[in-house]
Order: structure tokens, then sequence, then C-alpha cells
């Protein structure tokens, strides 16, 4: 009997989308308006879903307080009003894209979360564009 | 050619955490502000999917008038504006959480749904706590 | 040149609407399943609204993090996970209804916010169902 | 590594439940409000979810700017402002529910989004009323 | 002290945007695709404010489920899931804007409504397009 | 008879909040996380009033694709995916908060809509925090 917690989180960050590799015009051509050069940013909605038994003595899969301290000591500390091109490191050679930070966030916290557990993310860029990650 | 037919409702309630096993200090935590003694409350949010194929003289998986009926008989009258704790006999002895509360939703609308459909429960206890289950 | 700075919090509470003076036949008809006697509840959103001259120094009105503690110590720290009838005591010999629940958080705040400030409130107990008062 | 992309658009369009084959009273008897013969109209919410593996040039599974152009030229040119039932071929001897409507689109979308990807639906009619389709 | 009560309701409605004087090159012109010939829909949202003082007995200011019925009665009976200009006799000469139907549902609300409260209307037509409007 | 038309948009834009004549130790202990050197970002939510009599003609107040025109070309194309900071020129002496942005919005807009009407300004730069501004 497999319950999946969810719990949801914010961050506000900066970024810009960009392949140093490619000269300016690949680059403008490619990401268009994420490419300009002072970085702009989002309010980034997280969601982590947490897949497993319950346990009978307190009817919790996982006490979501615990996950909501997971998520925030270990995602929100670093990428809260964060730069993600500049501060995180995690992106100093990776592009922010919605994909590769979803898939960033997911490797921080598989890290975290007993391994008896699945683990899902889904990450808000804005209202309409979303991504999903399970490890897959 | 299956499509799954999805129907939200509402219902708010008061309930408690508490486990009668362990004293007092022990319940307190574990369950925190949520083991108040007085009762605290939530809306709930469900939504129940149902997965089917599509009847081709309908168009319809499922009518969603009756999946409405459905829900409102065996869930909302026996749930909304009650005390989980004390009026729902199903957590005369568990504990209601987020995680219980949707296995018993699924237990009561399983029984009310033809077997030839997949039946799967979302709940949100919150905006930011939410759980899933599908019977796995 | 003013501007209204708003800030919203969240609270999740258990009520029961009576009055003490009427019969329990009475206050059935007036009241229906929000007096069933063992409670109810919300996950009560609020939205505390202030309107003033933005200080030159700062571009704040007043500071949103200073808003939000105030709001945290005076409003969540008394409300949050509690009874309202049982444990908040405006609502002893208060009905708690989301007008009265309105006024009494308004009081509270007006005294904690500096009256060259206008102040507002607006309090969702449901998606459905809200009320506002600004002290008129 | 497969991470799903999602886009959501919208649009705007009446239609009417009706089987032809069945006398009026039947069409009542099922459909109800939504045989009402001159019509009514929602605001559909369309997500569209589109899984495969990160591109490691760009960081991108899909660029959502091509997804949003896709999804503008075969689906919301066509179906917004539209009577779904006098104005979208694909309607003319099917009957426009969610279920069908999520089926056509997808039949569309399949079309247009390189097999490597898996492709997935969400519709909302309403708020409360929504179906999945994934091509199953 | 007065409180403001608001209550929200939804409708599912089509509608075309038409000025009959005009011929349709003017109609297509100003009205674009809200001139299209077969209608379109829009699921509209609701919300009735009505402002006043607290009945001290009840801590009412109006019986949400009271002002729930008017508008069930007066608004959702006559307009959802029907076509606004040929089936609601306010529209048969006037054009079914977001702002005319705002004014029209407030007249029709006023009429029900003791005067001795105030009354406001926001209709949203989409999510992104609404109106107000309080008889001023 | 004076209808409110609102419409919505949206921007998403870097910025960070400084005083250049303060010492970085009063910056940081007034600023906070949002004094941080490398910016962050918020996806900005814009409401957009105005308020007129109707049209007879027409039906409208103002035409929401005129207007949702002006709010693209005076706004979304000079703040979208920009770092208000360095980008926008009414920032580079002037504190970019909440508060700032939406009096600055207000008079690039107050120039463009015909003073007969009037105009206010909604601005969300989270789900939680959000100012209003009317000129006033």
């Amino acid at each position: 009997m497999k319950v999946t917690v969810c719990r949801e989180a914010h961050f506000n960050a900066a970024h810009r989308l960009h392949n140093p590799v490619w000269d300016s015009q690949k680059n403008k051509e490619v990401f268009d308006k994420c490419n300009y050069p002072n970085y702009h940013g989002h309010n980034y909605n997280l969601i982590v879903k947490v897949k497993g038994e319950t346990d009978p003595e307190t009817g919790y899969v996982i006490d979501m307080k615990v996950l909501k301290e997971i998520i925030e000591e270990h995602i929100i500390q670093r990428f809260d009003h964060r730069n993600l091109n500049l501060d995180v490191a995690e992106f100093r050679d990776l592009n922010p894209t919605a994909e590769n930070i979803a898939v960033v966030i997911w490797n921080i916290l598989r890290r975290q979360i007993d391994t008896k557990f699945d683990l899902g993310i889904i990450l808000y860029e804005t209202e309409r564009n979303f991504v999903e990650y399970n490890g897959e």
C-alpha cells in the first residue's frame, strides 16, 4: 500500500541561458530572450513527490515537516534569491534550463531521502512552463 | 484507447493527529501542532481520477455528473463539516493523516466504481501539502 | 503618492458557529452544517493590506519581512492549528464567522501597525467564500 | 535521463453534446444541460507534455517556444473562438466531450512531434472537470 | 462597522460580439475573433460582493448560503450552459461583452438584495480578462 | 455607469534591492536576501485596471485587445527577460522595489491611456507579495 506524499516549495532566482561553445549569434538564435546578457528571473515553484509505504504508527509515509526541512536546507537555502549561473556551483558548466535545474534538484534530494522511497520532481518556471523528472 | 476522467470536489473538516498508544510527550514530538488537543481543520480538495475506455455512444468514459454524485453521496455527505476523529467511523482507530484519509476515500470509492475502471485519488490538505493514492 | 502593500498568510483552524442564547433547533436552522457539534475547519487565507507613502530611502511603504513577522507573531502564532472557539480568547463570546474573524484580526493588527498607514483585511474561508474589512 | 516538458495553452470555444442517433428525449436524459440546443462554452486549458532525453548542447528536451508554436498553429488557430461542433472538422461526426477533444488534440499533435518523444495531454474543461490522455 | 461578504459562482456560456447596425466588415474589424458567426464560449467566474453591518446575533452580514441561493436562482439558472445572445432576454438587443454582462447581473441582483447593502460585481471572462461594476 | 476593465499580463525579470548611498552593512540589514550582489528574479504578474463609461456602440469601456497591446508595447517589451537595475532606464537611480515598479508602470501607462479613464495597477512580485497603485 504505497502513497505518494507531495510538498510544494518556492524560490526566486535569476538565470540566463547560454552555451559558451557557441558564438553570440547562435546563442541568440537558440535561446532568444533567455540569452539576454544581464539575466532575468523567475519565481520557481517546486513540487517534491516521495512515494512509499505508510508507517502504521504515524500514518505518515514521510513527515511533511521533515520533507519541508530537507527541501529548505538543501534547495531553498542554496537557490533562493540567487543567480543560478553565478552563485550555484552545479550550474558553473551546466545551462540552467528548467530541465537541468530539475535534474540537479532531483540529484541533490536523492542523496537526502531514503532509497526505500521513490522520488519525483515537478518544477514550474512559469505558470505555463514546467518540467517533471523522476530519475528515469 | 483509454482516457482518464478527473473530477474535483471539496470538503471542510476538523481533525487531530494522535497515536493513543504513545504518551503525550511522544505525540507532541512527532505530530507537533497537529496534535493540539482541540482540533484544527482544513479545506480538503479531492481529485478523483477514473481511467477507462471511452463509450462510443456517449463519448464519455464515465458521466462526470454521475461521478460527482458518487463523490457527493459517499464522501462529501459523510466528511464535509465533520470532525474526522469523532464523526467518521473509519478514523475511530486510524490516525487521520492525509495519507490515511486518501486511502480511506479510495477504498470507499473503489466499491462504488465499476472495476473495469482504474481509480486514483489526489488529496490536498493545504495548497502546499498533498498526497496521491491509486490502490497500488 | 500612496501605494498599498499586500501580504498573504495562512492558518488552519477548527471552528463551529453557534449562538448560545438560541436553542439547538434555532442554531441548526440558521447555521446548518456550520453548527455541527464537533467542529469542522478551514485553511484560512489572509491578505493584509497596508497603504501609505513610499519611503524614498528604501522604496518600501513597509518592509514586507516586517509585515510578515507582525502577522506571524500576532495572528498565525495564536490562530494556526487552533480551535477558534476554544483556544482563542477573542471568540469566547463571539461567534467565529468569517466576518467576525476578519474584524478581530483587523483590531489586533491595527494596534501593531503605525496609524499613519491605512489597514485592510481580506480573509478567505474557502476559495468561494471571503470577506473584506478595513475598519470603516 | 528523461525529462518531461509541459506547456500550457488556452482556447475559448462553444460546444454542445448530442448523439444524432438518439431522439431528443434520450439526448436530454444523458447529456442534460450540455445538450441545450444553442450551445454553451468553456475556457479550455490545455497542457501538452513531451517526454524525452535532454539535448546536452541546449539543455532542452524540446524548445518550449517551438512547442508553443506547434500548439498555436495546429490547435489554437483551429479551435480558439470556434464552435467545435460546427467549425472544427474532426467533430462533424464525433461528440465534442472532453474525452474526445483530448484524443483529437493528441492525434493532431502526435503527427507534429518527433516520435522519439512520448506525448501526453491534460485538458481542463472547467476548474473541476478535466481529462488526461497519452495515446495508451 | 461594515464588512464586505464575497461569494464566487460559475457559469459556462456561449456568446458572440456583434453590432447589428454595422456591416460585417466593421464588425470583424472591431470584434475580431469574438465576432465569429457560430459563437464561442467561456467559463465565467462571478464574484458577488455585499457590504453592510454585521448582525450581532448571527455574526453574519448576510448568510452566504442565502447569497449563494440568490445567485443560483437568478443568475446561474438563467445563464449557465446557455447561449447568451439567443437564450437570455437581456442580451436580445445588448452586446454580451463582459462589461454589459456585469451590468446586467448587477441590475438583476440589485433587485434581490436589500438596499441597506452595497453591491459589487467582479466577472472573469478568462483568467486574464475581467471587469468590475458596483452601480456607480 | 462606470465599469472597470482589468487585463492581466506577465513579465520575468531580474532585480536587486540596493541603496548606493548606504554602505554594504546597512544594505544587508535592510534588504537582506534581496541585496545579494548577483541579482535574483521574479515572475511578475501585472493587472491593469481601466475605469470609464461603456461605449454604447461596442459595449466596451476599452477594447481589451488594445489594452493588451499597450501593455505589451510599453511594459512587456521593455521589462520582460530584463535586468531591471541594468536594462531599464527608470531604475538607474531608483530602487526596483515592488512599490517603485508599480509607480513606474503606472506613470508609463498613464501617458498611453486617455485621461477620461481612471487607471490602477496591481503588481504581484510573488503569490504572497503584491502592491496596488492608482496614482493617488
